[in-house]
């Protein structure tokens, strides 16, 4: 007998899934009506408004950005306009270090905590000391969306002068406001999309306003710039996008949640691998990573290749390793080396077939104990 | 007999109007059958590819960004990025500035020709003994549309050594590719808009590479980042915008071309004001001014909106007048404050009554005779 040909179909890492054309169209007439396209339009406001009825926050609060690194950039150079250092860790996307040398500041690299997985103001503090220059700000970053403790980081700032704006990227679903401002990308990957975009949430009215302001010219009334500000606006198109998308957020996040639960089932006896804290339960993101037991995931995504799944360290090794940071100051990041090449994204979207998700599950458990 | 109660309908500056929801509608559903919508998506690429087309120049040349301030910095910062000072005109839109500064050049203020309003090499070449460093870069910024000596600039850069970076922001209609980079603003107020957006062209291939890397965090491949960068992309939605009314181009210069005649022929036998040499003749662009006879634009506007009619001076009276640019170096600056004050831009849209224009015409002379 013959072996059969073995076909398999390729699976994907992500496949984002924004709004039709039927869903966005009637926000498009509302901009024909106004023939109103950019510039802080109604479309613009309304979401913003919507949004910070979400977060319990009046819309001045909210400030919508044409997308996630400008916004980081906006909000360090508005609570830090002064020559000096942003501590962040090297584990994070390259847009948090783009968005610091944008602002002015000179990024240091931290390492990460080895059991959250994200720089916490212990590793901070300890920064404090190495850093060679005076210290302006601190960028912790959510790790793929799961919650981090802003209480302790607004005691950070409250205790040592140091402004915090936090990098929530992939954090829509878990966000809560504070003073220091968090930053939720509206990217394409992420939960709630824009195509590109971000927001910038902060309870001080004072500094969303400064920011708003930043994000157009540093314009305060008749075109005048009274201060810095670059063009960061989102265009009218980008919120009809966002506005027709939060009509289906609920029903996306319980489509995540399905696949989320697929994989924690199927995952439920392997020691070998575990998902992120409370994902899929507590809350959700468009991020599913697994903690490996041991660093390999390098030589596993060779493995899930040669099964035609598609896997992705999403933040690679470490900002240190990319060429165009490799020379930035730094703590010892051993922690970061580590824990790098033991998170591993699997395939997650929003119409993963269930069976494709048993597949890449089997998959994991088959290679992890041949490796 | 009662006198009647004269009610005069006010007329608008300016009103974008940008494709409808039924002519972007086919750009829509070319995103929802991709499923990708943004990162240099195909509509995108189709995008660069029609520009191209348009200024005999291959795809590779053409490089999208999100807003024109992003791609002034973003040229500059590729060509020339060592500390020093970058020379501009005073009189130029704000977004000028704050892109050099966002570059991490300094800005260094310079004067205008009286002949052509605009930054020439004459000005340039002398500000080069005054400005306090080195000199790495200069930005000639072309009046409204009107098309500047490309030749003498190059001319300049190769005897200077210092980088040319054009900004053509309203220049659609006039622009020429060559090897210092031009960029076009796709802004709801030009000819060919994305609601947000802009182009930067440039002859020289590893250039534009380098350019549209920095678009996209400095990756090379394998989301690497070997350069600067920072995100400035286009979204497949704002492509989409761009695409459908590129569709409309020529209807639109036809109708915009036909106001322009309409201002031309009224303001025939009056020597008050004039318009820019060849506007609606040679070239057509979003942005009407007329160049005044008395550097009187101030009061003009005042009386003009006693008249229920908005102009604006579109540049103020220079960058040096606003707050945040204030401290700016700079050669003595007393062309462009008379200049300034001579240049008002009056109501010009796409469906601007023909009548209105009338009336804007004949206040304009009215207003003028009495000031």
């Amino acid at each position: 007998m013959h072996m059969a040909f073995r076909h398999i179909d390729a699976i994907a890492l992500m496949r984002p899934a924004l709004p039709k054309a039927d869903q966005i169209r009637p926000y498009i007439d509302r901009i024909d009506e106004n023939r109103w396209y950019t510039n802080h339009g109604p479309l613009l406001k309304d979401l913003e408004t919507k949004v910070g009825e979400r977060f319990g926050l009046p819309r001045d609060n909210i400030v919508t950005v044409c997308n996630g690194t400008l916004a980081l950039a906006i909000a360090l150079r508005c609570k830090a306009a002064q020559p000096g250092y942003c501590l962040l860790p090297s584990w994070t996307f390259v847009g948090c270090a783009h968005a610091v040398n944008l602002s002015g500041l000179k990024p240091f690299l931290c390492d990460v905590s080895p059991e959250t997985g994200t720089l916490t103001i212990k590793e901070a503090i300890a920064a404090l000391k190495e850093c060679p220059g005076p210290v302006r700000a601190v960028m912790p970053v959510n790790l793929f969306g799961q919650p981090i403790s802003i209480e302790e980081w607004e005691y950070f700032e409250h205790e040592t002068g140091v402004k915090v704006v936090f990098d929530c990227a992939a954090g829509f679903d878990t966000f809560h406001p504070s003073s220091p401002p968090g930053m939720i990308s509206l990217h394409a990957t992420k939960l709630f999309s824009a195509g590109e975009g971000a927001l910038l949430i902060t309870t001080d009215i004072d500094l969303a306003d400064q920011m708003r302001r930043a994000t157009n010219f540093g314009f305060s009334s008749n075109r005048v710039s009274e201060h810095w500000g670059i063009n960061a606006k989102m265009s009218e198109y980008s919120a009809a996008v966002a506005l027709a998308d939060l009509e289906f957020l609920q029903h996306k996040r319980q489509q995540f949640n399905e696949r989320a639960e697929r994989y924690r089932l199927g995952l439920s006896n392997f020691e070998g691998a575990y998902l992120q804290k409370g994902f899929g339960e507590d809350w959700i993101g468009t991020f599913l990573n697994v903690w490996l037991k041991k660093p390999n995931a390098c030589q596993l995504i060779d493995k899930f290749q040669a099964e035609s799944i598609e896997t992705r360290m999403w933040w690679g090794q470490g900002l240190h390793r990319h060429p165009e940071f490799k020379k930035l100051e730094r703590t010892d990041l051993s922690v970061t080396n580590d824990l790098a090449k033991s998170f591993l994204g699997l395939p997650f979207w929003v119409d993963l077939p269930l069976t494709d998700i048993d597949r890449v599950v089997s998959t994991l458990i088959n290679i992890t104990i041949e490796a």
